[in-house]
């Protein structure tokens, strides 16, 4: 009889195993969820959807996808702040405020994931506000 | 004599005007700072040093280069977040911890600024940190 709940228990397992990789097989989760990670890992997509497996259930792999959007959002607002130097002339040197510079932050990313601007343009777009600002607060002043 | 104290401000305020673009021509406020700063907006010299010179006083000035240091830190941080994709595996997707991320942030950051060990190389070690940590986290569970 243990030896029955013991294959069962495996089985089930064995079960919930291959749902959670069918799920995570989906064409939406791979291309936006494994790939970028196993990129920035360098690890093989197996590798990755093994930790993804590991770490959640059912349900919160389907979730994951929905999690990708943001992910990619604060990634972007991070390359903004290096590329806009951002975190120096925001974060250190406040030559503008904490709140402009999430502004244009918010701008640029929005236009590479939004308005599908290519980042480049967008970036050009940024840096122009962000001057434009910088010298209208001598103005003012 | 009211020109006179007029005459008197205007010989002030240039010569305290003089005061401050001698401090900031020093030479490592001029590369760690200015430099930096103007090749990100796309400015020359001049232009970035007014920004500094309209919104600081003279002690301010001589204090900019100390911030420097801390704003490379900021701008690597944030780099070592998207090349490791540490915006995925720890803020959103919670496979290590905020503390665990925060450790291999920090020992990229002062790998290549304390140590001075080429980004790249850094970076490698890092990443290998990083797998070690997700698989042995999967060991320990």
């Amino acid at each position: 009889m243990e030896l029955d709940m013991e294959m069962i228990d495996k089985v089930q397992c064995k079960g919930t195993l291959e749902q959670k990789y069918n799920i995570i097989k989906n064409r939406y989760i791979m291309e936006e969820v494994i790939v970028p990670i196993a990129k920035a890992l360098g690890l093989s997509l197996d590798e990755v959807i093994e930790l993804f497996v590991r770490e959640y259930d059912g349900a919160a792999l389907y979730e994951t996808h929905a999690f990708a959007e943001q992910a990619r959002m604060a990634c972007l607002g991070r390359k903004v702040d290096i590329d806009l130097g951002l975190c120096w002339i925001c974060d250190f040197y406040g030559l503008i405020s904490k709140r402009e510079g999430d502004l244009i932050r918010k701008k640029v990313v929005e236009d590479v994931l939004v308005n599908n601007i290519p980042y480049k343009e967008a970036l050009k777009r940024g840096r122009e506000l962000l001057v434009k600002l910088l010298k209208s607060n001598k103005e003012i002043e």
